[in-house]
């Protein structure tokens, strides 16, 4: 695996798999590997011939008041996960290289990048299509893998892409989970032993939700209220819960007609985490199949 | 000359050049086509082996009150006038094909953006980045042209190319101006007869401030303060007359050092003209050259 660092030299890396045609998969993230990314890349692996993976812990999508400083970047060990999982060029820029002096261009997503985690983390979906689109653009692969765990951040880019007419396929993949259900996410690393165990019935919450909205699409006030309830009386401190159509992200107020999702982000101690499920439309609601 | 409508039929017409390797040069335009369009395309053949060129009136840099309905569309002159040029490829997107529904994606290139015309013509400037980003990715040319006539506007786009790694020269044309020293512009043609009279004195203006600060850099002030007298005296209602540096746009407050920019917005009566000209930096005072 060749490790690189500069675009240019992204460039000259990806350049003889360009010239021969072969199809490039981009897999981006911030580092802290987990068996979640292993899934981007194993996707990646199944679709193209060739593997890139990028590093980079964006420094524009977190707000002030977040943990930029404190997030976990185990270098070493990252480089050998990727290259044990078949990547073949790993990109690691530092921030100075993806915004040196007198950056000053942002890429805005506007509708979907307002609500939910947009709400609460100001200027971060910003920072993530900025960042993305530099990538996308730096590497022009043929498909980009990106997690259903960030479901909104998923359906963000993917909205950018067509608006900015890229050339690339964006490829969702499913949320991995431990076997008590909770979605694996670098932060869980902050989790002390106490948290770790309270942190599944986030999943279970979210499941019981899709799975009584499935069975009862009436009930979407009911069941937000109930999971909302659920989630503080298992000690989080919510910042939302919601059910949002599962391409637009509009609020679902009344009645599920067409695919949904339930999202929520939560707090436990100092680590905020987030997950989201689907909630499958059935035969006698799908408007839109 | 082909004339496509859509960008998929644009990228089938630009596949086999690129298959050839054969530079291509861009020449985006809004239409009502005149000399100073043609510079651009002289520009593009005299560095490219293919010249495309578009056209489209982009409904999202004018602002609500502004010129966007009655903006001039000569579409059939227009193309005769890029074929003679010897453009082999018009590409002229329709506002839907362009701004789909649901299209919710905004490119921001702050500070370069935010005064002289931007301070006046609120969204302007993230209305021509986002379009231009869109052609520009349309596309991919080896090289862009723009008139200096829009300075600020060339800045932007520059920016925003070094800033989302677009691997695209930008090229700047110097203004074609009329023998009375008037810049060709699409919208001269607003002007009434007795207005076409007195359009001329705005560059007189600006030529005189920047001869004025070449012999003398520390007349910053007294000059800015005598060109704003001019051309009110003249019969021009004044949006702004700025010296600033050239590269930057910031300000000049005291004293040109480096190479800087005279630039001015008016109206006319109901027509809004724009002008800049360059302050050579003289030995004494350049410390860029």
């Amino acid at each position: 695996m060749r490790v690189v660092r500069t675009s240019s030299d992204l460039k000259e890396g990806l350049a003889p798999w360009r010239r021969a045609g072969e199809r490039i998969g981009l897999v981006p993230t911030m580092g802290a590997l987990h068996a979640g990314h292993m899934a981007l890349v194993a996707a990646a692996r199944g679709e193209c011939r060739r593997v890139v993976a990028t590093i980079f812990v964006n420094p524009k999508q977190f707000a002030p008041n977040e943990d930029l400083a404190s997030y976990p970047r185990p270098e070493a060990a990252d480089l050998e996960i990727l290259q044990s999982a078949g990547v073949e060029l790993a990109y690691l820029p530092t921030a100075d290289e993806m915004y040196p002096p007198h950056f000053s261009t942002m890429v805005r997503v506007g509708g979907l990048s307002e609500g939910l985690c947009g709400a609460h983390r100001l200027g971060h979906f910003d920072g993530v299509a900025t960042v993305v689109t530099k990538l996308l653009i730096q590497s022009l692969p043929d498909c980009a893998y990106f997690g259903e765990k960030d479901y909104q951040q998923l359906l963000v880019i993917r909205r950018l892409v067509r608006d900015l007419d890229l050339p690339i396929r964006i490829v969702g993949v499913p949320t991995v989970r431990e076997p008590d259900g909770l979605a694996l996410s670098s932060r869980n690393l902050y989790l002390s032993a106490q948290e770790r165990r309270v942190a599944p019935e986030l999943s279970r919450v979210l499941r019981d939700v899709a799975t009584a909205l499935e069975r009862e699409p009436g009930a979407v006030r009911r069941e937000t209220e109930r999971g909302l309830a659920e989630l503080t009386h298992a000690g989080f401190d919510v910042e939302y819960l919601e059910i949002r159509d599962a391409e637009s992200l509009a609020p679902v107020r009344d009645l599920v007609t067409a695919a949904a999702r339930v999202l929520a982000a939560v707090h436990l101690g100092r680590t905020r985490l987030i997950d989201n499920v689907p909630v499958a439309s059935s035969p006698a609601t799908a408007r839109r199949g």
